[in-house]
Parts: structure tokens; sequence; C-alpha cells
């Protein structure tokens, strides 16, 4: 019998590909909310510096954001490396995971126009919550079916799931404190991606 | 005597790497269309709201065209992961495939924008239509010229492209309940989408 | 002695990845210019199909430019299949060449808008003309540095050259016929592509 | 223990993928800065060659950028070349050097629309000089982790650091000229991009 679905989508490469390209693309996209002011509208340098300073907001939230993709990058490129191949279900999962990525331009520029909004926070917020449970989806269906290497310890696999619902939850504690304000959130949300990325790392989170 | 196309297009990683990358652009792309409101018109969170839910339907048609893109790529992938080479006829047909991936976010703005027109449904029909025929004739040509993989089965090989005509069948369907509205057009096709998609699907189409 | 231009510039893999890349991103950015068009200003189908029908030369010009990319890019990684490893001059000609493709976007563009101005057609042409003077380049650089592989023949060595010469010459003599007007030169233009990418070949001129 | 960050960020072909990918989109939307000009302004031939005369700037700081883009693009390459592989803060410096990357399609833009502007230029050289100092924070990263491949001879090492050194200063240099006008500043730095491209190279640099 020929069945298409158990020769669909188990090349790795390619989602790896494909991911590495949509990554890229929107890392880049956030880039363009950042644009030059109209050259009409300045008259001198003094002019200028107004203007670019009132995209600061909008320069803010881009660094936010380029974080952000980073640091699900790291995390979907460290499944695929220790996957032994994939099959259409885990491709689809894949795929959900991606779509939230290229969401993030839109939640961005959402975020950047309307920054003391708590809707805007709320909408960015969700768009990480949903990339977090996307990528625990991936790496839950790879355990499930067998599609992780066997040498990587049942530690490291609790490991890569724990650590997710540490990060949503701390995200979710951030964007709760918008009752207070949204420059509250963006500041803990900040500060936990701070976290993630440097050393010797707040909170000692990061040695689970 | 030196033909230049004996050797053009033979590489099937480069044809893979650039799809993949139209693919992320394309997918990606889909997004610009969901632009943030402009701030200028927005004074409160119930303004916010209300813009919001106006680009619901572009939200939709989003979602529809990044699975469509989802399911050409799968299937475009599962073809050039059974083939051993390719050669310069095989490389424009899938270039032939690729513009059509390319003109995919451009129907999905005329959709969004103009979801209650026949016309504009006709329009993104006829782009999966077109990725449909393109997809079957690069199966055609690679069988044809003896460049898909001996171990795949001839029932897998046949399976390939039925399991084309059957999508586009219910592809042409789906357009054509237009007759009675765009909506009930458009809710058809989800439908089929979401048969590709997810277990345990509907009509037990992908069985075959 | 640390010379940093013995290292730089040799991987093969990267120049192909990112030449992919741009062609990827410039082949779709081509379709940005097909802009839907404003809702406000439609209030039915016939409207709608008045609005499409305006658009129609910016389809021509897409589909154009489209196959212009596609042959521009068989003939770059035919090339690059064909050589041993690169070195920093021979990763800045393709850089060049490069440069080129990020342009054809916008001479599209301008052709789309301008397309009974000669001097659109000129710039197009202009672009076509870099295109193969930036891959005419990199070979005569490619085989003077002996970085092509050996069991290449010199048969098909000299025919990768004069493919070029006899492509441009045609290109150039389309362009010029832009004295009589522009749709004379499109038409011609087209005519050449179409002998580039169909069998059973116009001219016979694919044989060389 | 399952400890996430021991298996991070490993996979030096993803960094490569990752790079290319964001290279490809900056240089590709370099040229959006580009806009063919506006149909309904322009009435005959004269008119479009005046339109298309004052975007001569635009086109200038264009080459410039895909220039500098070029030089780092190597500059990263040759690098990850030289590595055995890669670790989790060696990536997060490589994503450092990309939100630099993704940066320059903005401050070229805000150059383009603003070449008379001190503050234009020099919030370009910011970008390049983050771009430099990412670049050599990643090299120095490598060499302390015992990452660089032990084959590539002390010398080389120190001649990547030492060159990215020097390009700096003279980039430096050249963004101080700005005190005399921003023309000056401009027509210094294609010269030292000049020099890093072509041979038989200015001031004999490109021999460290």
């Amino acid at each position: 019998m020929g069945n298409y679905n158990q020769i669909a989508g188990q090349n790795l490469e390619r989602i790896s590909a494909l991911s590495d390209g949509i990554f890229a693309v929107a890392m880049t996209l956030l880039v363009l909310d950042l644009r030059a002011p109209t050259a009409e509208l300045i008259h001198d340098n003094a002019g200028l510096i107004n203007a670019l300073r009132d995209i600061v907001p909008q320069v803010v939230v881009f660094f936010m954001s380029f974080i952000t993709l980073g640091i699900f990058w790291i995390g979907q490129q460290t499944q695929l490396n220790n996957l032994t191949s994939s099959d259409r279900d885990l491709t689809w999962l894949h795929l959900l995971f991606l779509v939230f990525v290229t969401l993030t331009p839109f939640s961005t520029d959402l975020m950047g126009a309307f920054i003391q909004y708590r809707l805007a926070l709320l909408v960015y917020w969700g768009n990480i919550l949903l990339l977090g449970a996307a990528l625990f989806l991936t790496w839950r269906c790879a355990m499930a079916k067998n599609l992780v290497k066997p040498e990587l310890s049942s530690a490291l696999e609790a490991g890569i799931e724990r650590r997710i619902i540490i990060a949503q939850s701390l995200y979710a504690f951030g964007a709760a404190l918008c009752v207070i304000n949204t420059y509250c959130s963006l500041g803990f949300i900040v500060l936990v991606q701070m976290n993630y990325v440097f050393a010797p790392r707040i909170f000692g989170l990061n040695k689970i």
C-alpha cells in the first residue's frame, strides 16, 4: 500500500533549514518597524535627535523581541540536534511553532506602537506563551515517539521540559505585573531574558 | 561538445535550499498584511480591542495560508527526499512551483482585504490549484526521467500522485461552494486542510 | 605570518547558502510590488476586476523577473557545483553578482510602474547586463585561479562563457528594440528567456 | 543532572545557516529604501531622469552598506570555518553580532535620508563599530574556550584580531572627519572598504 504519510516529513535537515530561514526573516523584519523619520519633517540635527528619541520604545522592544527569538531559536535547535529523525506529526508541530515565530514581528510592532496599553502587552505575552507551548509539545511528541537520540540521558530529557515550564511561569508572572503597569511587566520580562542570556545568571535558574 | 544543459541544475541540495528560503520568506511575509493599527487613531484599550477585532478576517486567512504553504512544503520535500538527482528540466518545474509559492502572500492579501468577493476567492483557489498542478508535474517529470530512488515502491509513487489529485478535487469543490457564498468556501477549504494536518483524519482520505 | 586573506572566503557551501538566501528573498520580494487594491476604493466584483486588470503589466514584469532570476540562479549554481574551492577574490566577485540580484526587485518595480518609458527599460536591461557581466567574471576568475574541478572538459568550460556572451547579445538586441517601442523590447526579451527555459528551444541556441 | 546549557547551541552549521539567512535578508532589504518614484508624479522621460537622479545618494549608501555587510559576512564565516564547535555563550555572542546586522538596513535608511546630518553618520558609524566589536568578542571567546581548530597558527589567530582593530581605527578616523563634513567621512569610509575589497590594496594594510 502506498502510504504517503509514512514517508512525509522525515527530513530533519529540511526542518532545520526552514526554521533557520523563518527565524532569519522574522529577526530581520523586526527592524522594519524602525523607520527612519520622514525627511520633510526634519530641518536640523536637533530635529533629528528628537525624531530618534521618539522611537526609543520601538528600539527597546526590538531588542527584546530579538532576544526572545534568539532564546527560542536555541531552544528549538537544541531539540533538533538531539533527534534521530522526524515524522509527519512532529514536522507539523514544528510548523505550529514556526507560525508563532512569524507572528512575532506583528506582536512586536503592536507592542512598540502601544507600549502603554495592557492589551498590547497581553498579545505580546500570548505570543511568547504560544511559542513555549509549541516547543513543549514538539519535545513531548519526540519523546513519546522515541525519536530522541538514545545517548541523551533521561535527566536531560526532563531538564528540557522543566526549563520551558519555569521560563513560562516567569513570563506569566511578568505579564501579570501589568495590573500595576505595562512598564513593570516589560522590565520583569527583560530581566528573565537576561537570566537566560548572561552569566552569572540571576536566580540561579539556569542551572536547572 | 560543451553542452551546458547536461551539467546545469543537477544539485538537489541547492533546489532544497532555495525552496526552504522561498517558503521561509513567503510564510513570514504573510504576516506583513497584519499591520498594527495606526497609533494616532487609538485612544484607549477599548479602541485597540476594536481595531484588533477588525483584523480578525486577516488573521484567519493568515493561518489558512500558512497551513497551505506548510502542506505544499511537506509535499515538495517528500518528493525531493526521494530523488537521486535533478536535471535542468526538473529544476525549472520546481522553479515553476516556487513562483506560485511567492504569489501566495499576494493572493492572501487580496483574500484578507476582499473576503466577501467571489473573485478574491477564485484568485486564492487558483493559486492553490497552480501549486498542486506544478507539484504534480514535478513528480511526473521525475518519474518519467527515472530520477526517483529505486527503493521507492511503485505503490508509493502512485500514492503521491493520487494524493495531489484528491486534494485538488476537494479544493475545487470548496471553491465551487462560492456560488452559495465565500464563507462556505473558506470553511470547507479549512476543513480539507485540517484533514491533511490532524489525526484522526476526517473522511479517512489521508490513508491513501 | 598571519595572513588573513589566505584563509578568508574559502567555503563554497557558505557562498551557496548566502546566494540561495538572497535569491529566495529577492524572488519573493518581487511580489511585494503586486499590492492588493485598497479596500475603500472597491465596491463590487466589477470594481475588483478592473483594479486587478490595472496590475496586469506588473504581473507580466513579475513573471519576467522571476524567470530572469531563475536563469541566473541556475547559471551561478552550475558554476559553484563545478568548483573545488573558493578564495577571497572569487567570493567578492560572487558578492558583486549578488548585489545585482538584490537590485532586481527595484528595477522590476521601476519597470512595472513605467512600462512605457525607455529609461525604465534601459535600467532593467542594465540590471540584466550587470548580472551577466558579473557571472562572466566569476567564471573567468575561477578558471584563471584553477579552482574549477579538473574533470570538467575545456569544451564545457568554454561553453559556459560562450553561453553568457550569446545570451547578453540577445538581451542587448532586445533592449535596442526600444527605439521602436518598449513593448517590442519586452516581447523580445521574454522570447529569449523562453528559449532558455523551454524545449524544443527556438533558435537552437541552447545547444551551445 | 540534566544541564540544558551543556547541550545548547553547539551546532556550528545552524549558526552558519541562521547567519547566512540574516545576511541574505538584510542585504536584500537594503534595496527596499530604493523605491521607484510615484507614477502619478512623472509625465515624461525627463521627469523620470530627474526622479532617479534624486535617489543617487540612496544608491551610493546602498552599495556602501552592501559592501559593509559583505566584509563582515566574510569576517564571520572565516571565524566559523576555523572553529571545531560552538557552545551556548559563543552562540549568544554570534546572535549579538547578528542583531547589529539586522540594524544595518535601518541605519542605511537613515543615512540615505539624512546624508548631510552628522547624527545620521554617527549612527551609521556606530553600527559598524558595534559589528566590529561583536566580531572581536566572538573571536576572543572562541580562543579563550579553545574552540578554534588546533591547526590554525597563533600568528593567524592574532592576525584576525589585529585586522578588526585596524579596520575599526580607520572607520573611527573616517567618522571623526565629520567635523569637516559628512561627505568627507563617507568618502574616507568608502576608501577603507575599497582597500578591503580590491587588490592592489591601498595602504598595504591587507597584508596584515
